[in-house]
């Protein structure tokens, strides 16, 4: 009898436990621990195939863990989080793994469009690029944006008349590869729009969020969007606010997914504002936006408060993650 | 003795009602009255001068006016709040006065780009064109992005293609005024961007809330940005959150000013976040956007909140502004 109400409430728990976190997925890293400097990245979240081809798995844990690398190295030397974080997207864009940058994928004409945007949590400056064909990181393009240029937002060839190093400039022949060729081919026969799943490249957009050795936070993210993607479609990751947002008082943010949701809720900055205006922490301001807000399956968002404290979040099976901070504390997930 | 103090009290109540009030003004319209449907629209926020001639300063009444007539007839025959919003500023963009469709600001290069966004508060459906060229009325085509694309934001050309009537694509031609085309050579001479002066056009953008006797709000806003601006510049009002915004469990609101600004505080999503998740009313919440975030100068914002409680608030001298609501409140202020 005890036996049975023991195992008895052993089910209920896991049946509560399972309710509980049914769309939502999280990694608690440090919370509430007080980092010198932390870092976090993503390599896009989605319906990631759990036979993943073990091959292909270890290709994507060696990028993300040498983009981790590289914004370790900034941080753990006095670097600022503006460096780091487009240190490590420069580094994502240039991997053909990701949708972003080399590799992208390719909208409904075959052509790349590529958006991207930085924030810098100090004074709140931001840059952001829309649609861009001819930059090679449009992620430092968004950058010359914040920094050379007393606007935040930059369509199409606008973006591009920022670039002052002609070493930035590409051909769109820079951004093909044969893999996103072929999935386009397929996804463009069946006339769809690559949103759902894994086969029809969802996955992919790049972002990384860091605190510094000196308190501050900024955040940055880039993609090629959605395979067949409509000419002159804009998503998330282009949008302040929406893909991408950092202030020192609360986080920084990068948000993969399904872009149109994460606009909608403005999902980037709704963390921040319910951090300094609605008392929550970066982890409950998560949940609420990914569970209560862009909903089941829309994607994922990774975070860092302004003591150091890290989040990944995803309400997908899967995400291309890594983390890292002054602890030692070293984490690369698929 | 008992009048000097008085008349000290006296003084002191301005006083301090002057510093409370210093950079921000605003009309308590209706607040905590319940209205079956409400209405506002505003054409820019800036430095108007105080000795504006006075037969443009009847135009520009008439012209706030008829508008508020079309809206207000929508209304109060029944019809949609979305409606309402499209066509109160499909009739401002027509009116050259304003810097919307015809009678748009000249970017760097002499060319019209045009920002639109409009949404829907019952599902929080939204759309918005980036730089737009050829749409006699961007509203319109922002519509369209929100009903026939599976898409929010469409950049450019991509706006474009989802206009499938031909009478509302223009030439570039349609959207020339001689007045703007002066300014613009006044303001490109000078090497500026038209930003700080009433000379230099910082005002005109559109905007229109309104609240439906089925209880549903909407929101839109129109620009052709500033006199000026750099190839391919966005500002907030193609920005879902930042420019526009409807919710129907909190309020609508389309705002005015530094884009810029508006983008990097979230501005119009932040007055709904800040009703949903802090508590506070439709007035409080556009306060503390726009005196402690956004700040001193940056523009105006109008609202309706989910009973009908109308809001026209700026932090510049002045706001082409109007509303209207079922309780048989009409204003129009220039």
């Amino acid at each position: 009898m005890n036996r049975k109400i023991i195992i008895s409430i052993a089910l209920l728990f896991v049946f509560v436990y399972g309710l509980l976190h049914k769309d939502s997925k999280r990694e608690k890293l440090s919370i509430n621990r007080s980092n010198d400097w932390a870092i976090a990245l993503h390599g896009g979240a989605g319906e990631i195939p759990p036979d993943l081809d073990s091959n292909l798995r270890q290709s994507y844990e060696q990028a993300l863990s040498s983009a981790l690398d590289i914004g370790q190295e900034i941080l753990a030397s006095g670097g600022s989080a503006v460096d780091a974080v487009e240190q490590v997207v420069r580094f994502l864009e240039d991997e053909p793994l990701f949708n972003a940058g080399r590799g992208a994928v390719l909208n409904e004409r075959g052509d790349f469009e590529l958006d991207a945007s930085i924030m810098d949590g100090r004074d709140l400056s931001c840059g952001a690029v829309v649609g861009i064909e001819h930059a090679k990181h449009p992620v430092s393009a968004a950058r010359k944006v914040m920094e050379k240029s007393p606007h935040v937002m930059m369509a199409k060839y606008g973006g591009e008349l920022l670039l002052d190093d002609e070493k930035e400039w590409a051909p769109s022949d820079y951004f093909f590869t044969m893999e996103r060729y072929e999935q386009w081919q397929r996804v463009s026969e069946q006339g769809t729009v690559g949103l759902d799943h894994w086969e029809d490249g969802k996955l992919g957009t790049v972002g990384c969020v860091a605190k510094d050795s000196q308190g501050n936070l900024a955040a940055a993210t880039s993609t090629g969007g959605l395979v067949n993607k409509a000419i002159g479609r804009v998503g998330d990751s282009a949008v302040i606010g929406a893909g991408t947002y950092a202030d020192n008082a609360t986080c920084a943010v990068s948000c993969t997914g399904k872009g149109e949701e994460f606009i909608r809720y403005t999902a980037a900055s709704l963390v921040s504002h319910l951090m300094r205006y609605g008392g929550r922490s970066l982890e409950e301001a998560a949940e609420e936006v990914l569970t209560h807000r862009t909903g089941a399956h829309s994607g994922g968002m990774i975070g860092v408060d302004k003591d150091g404290a890290l989040l990944l979040h995803y309400n997908t099976s899967g995400m291309f993650r890594a983390a890292a901070d002054s602890s030692s504390y070293r984490f690369v997930g698929v």
